[in-house]
């Protein structure tokens, strides 16, 4: 989809929603008319996430899934896990500009969160993985972040670990269950669980009108009169509508020549071009989701810049061909502190013990001193 | 303490014990006389530890402690916490022979297991720390660990996030909380939490007679008759006396010219001489703490010795002068399993947010690419 957007029109937009900014907040329940107010655009996230056919999700799968998530083992050095670089302790992220994995070599984009990830219409930034058993694989053999060989080193790995056979067992049967397929199958299970209901946004798109201060509501509405919406859509503001699986990618940065593209290099990064090499994909990426963007600084595939509000002002730039006011900045920014969601409790997993045997007998010598 | 065992004399001490052997493995209640043969040698593990007259444990500082102890932002890429090396879903370590830190730099000692270091006689393996308050400000600033330049840059990023600065009053009072004293005082009182009792070996030495295997009973009287327990004594097996605080350093390697040092590189690390220069500490190291050591491998203050069976083979020759037979290592490696104790289930901790902010502007600069 490609949308051309003009400050007039996405101006002319904002009557729509209007009726808003003086709504009362109130603790009551709103009245029909009042929910109305509330444009078709606003979708609440799901509580839970379906699961693929050849992959139902079992309490014993999540389990598994959760203990080869946070399983630093899976590196080559033993001291990448997962949760590095996705980390659930707070954004799903690691913070950095781009990752850093073993050996402190560093990767060449963004991390992704992994919070609602299932909610994804791809996977990786380039949507080179349609799905999150898919993208399970890819860390672990890749270079600068988990860096095994390959994926039967990983699998020998796991397969060495007496706890790890019996959960392998357990979960997808006895005949040499412990298999790439199998893992990712697991993390995928555990993954699908990582989902962040009932943000402010959310009450506030059911019916609770205190749920959101006036400056998040002002923001709500310019999010959806500025054209924002256009790709940011549906419950996850990622371009997904429930029960479709359509990929969505959008052109990064749209507008050339602008302030910000040598500032942080916007357009350096052929994106999904790397993996098609088809010329009409240079510059497309996967539209991110942006539930818990406050949690997720720095921003944009490159982790360039630092802060949620110039990272408003960088879209209305160089997606929108608009300079915000920044009270517009600031108002959108709140509402995106509006997306924060409530995040599941979640044990720290007993990993299966090495059973006094060390399990980095194969690591690359340059990790020993 | 210096013991001059023989294999004369270690082997003549069987008899105090012996009378295990043939006691019977049974369900019911052991009669006096039958818990009586447990020697006075053999203790329980603590389920909690004091915690200190100036730094009393609260709740609120176990939780502050525990979202310090797993926040990679203390460290100057964002990519190691305390957990990186002291993996609490394990053995409280990294399962490497030495640590891995920022940009992938290497230390020169193994990690010690974080469980049950509240029952260490002092901190580091030259007992350079006298408590886990002072022990946990030294990885912050190690070069090849968490690598901030200083406490002040540490504290200055801590304080930069808002939910840190509330979390810091709350426990600390108002008036500039964030600092690196209070920081260490909350990670030391979560450590104290961190106590791993009701072991096999403990249940054990309570009454159950079927707690143990045969195995693991002929390896607990091998551990005692052969002399282990003249160090590694106590309920923590690190010859920590409870209610007292003395440090417990000893000799390592003692016999010198044997099969295992060269191979193992067991002398070339003075110990604790290097904090002292005093030449009678050349060569000595506190006692590690052995609960849950099966999984902590590899092992040794330079985690040369890759399986348990192995170190307790090293340990009877450089320590004792003696060679064990191999099944005397299977039960005494049996044993050792007891020592695993029941880990406390530990919620994921949500570890203040960056509120749209990246944290990581005063990083080195050979972090970002």
């Amino acid at each position: 989809m490609q949308f051309a957007h003009t400050r007039h029109v996405v101006r002319a937009a904002l009557p729509l929603v209007a009726v808003l900014v003086t709504a009362p907040m109130a603790n009551s329940q709103p009245s029909e008319q009042e929910k109305h107010t509330v444009s078709d655009v606003w979708q609440t996230l799901p509580t839970r996430a379906e699961s693929p056919a050849n992959n139902p999700t079992t309490a014993e799968k999540v389990e598994l899934g959760k203990q080869l998530f946070f399983d630093p083992r899976l590196s080559l050095t033993g001291t990448v896990s997962c949760n590095t670089c996705h980390n659930l302790m707070e954004g799903g992220d690691d913070g950095r500009p781009s990752s850093m994995g073993i050996h402190g070599r560093i990767g060449p984009r963004n991390a992704p969160t992994v919070w609602n990830s299932v909610f994804q219409t791809s996977q990786f930034w380039d949507g080179r993985a349609p799905d999150l058993e898919e993208q399970a694989k890819g860390p672990v053999i890749a270079g600068p972040e988990m860096g095994m060989p390959n994926h039967d080193k990983a699998i020998e790995r796991v397969a060495a670990i007496p706890g790890y056979r019996s959960a392998f067992a357990t979960v997808f049967g006895d005949d040499d269950s412990v298999t790439i397929d199998n893992a990712v199958k697991a993390i995928a299970a555990f993954e699908r669980t990582l989902i962040t209901p009932n943000s402010a946004y959310d009450r506030y798109v059911d019916g609770d009108r205190s749920a959101l201060s006036a400056s998040q509501v002002r923001g709500m509405q310019l999010f959806e009169s500025a054209g924002c919406t256009e790709c940011h859509s549906g419950p996850a503001f990622n371009g997904w509508t429930p029960g479709l699986t359509d990929a969505s990618f959008e052109e990064f940065p749209r507008f050339s020549n602008r302030r910000f593209l040598d500032k942080y290099a916007l357009a350096k990064d052929l994106g999904r071009y790397e993996v098609t090499k088809q010329p009409e994909d240079k510059h497309q990426f996967k539209v991110p989701v942006l539930r818990n963007i406050t949690l997720t600084a720095p921003y944009f595939h490159n982790g360039a810049v630092e802060s949620l509000a110039e990272a408003v002002r960088v879209m209305a730039d160089v997606q929108l061909d608009m300079e915000l006011a920044e009270r517009e900045v600031t108002d959108i920014v709140n509402f995106m502190g509006a997306l924060e969601g409530e995040f599941p409790n979640i044990t720290l997993p007993r990993i299966p013990s090495r059973s006094g045997h060390s399990i980095l007998e194969d690591q690359d010598p340059a990790a020993t001193n």
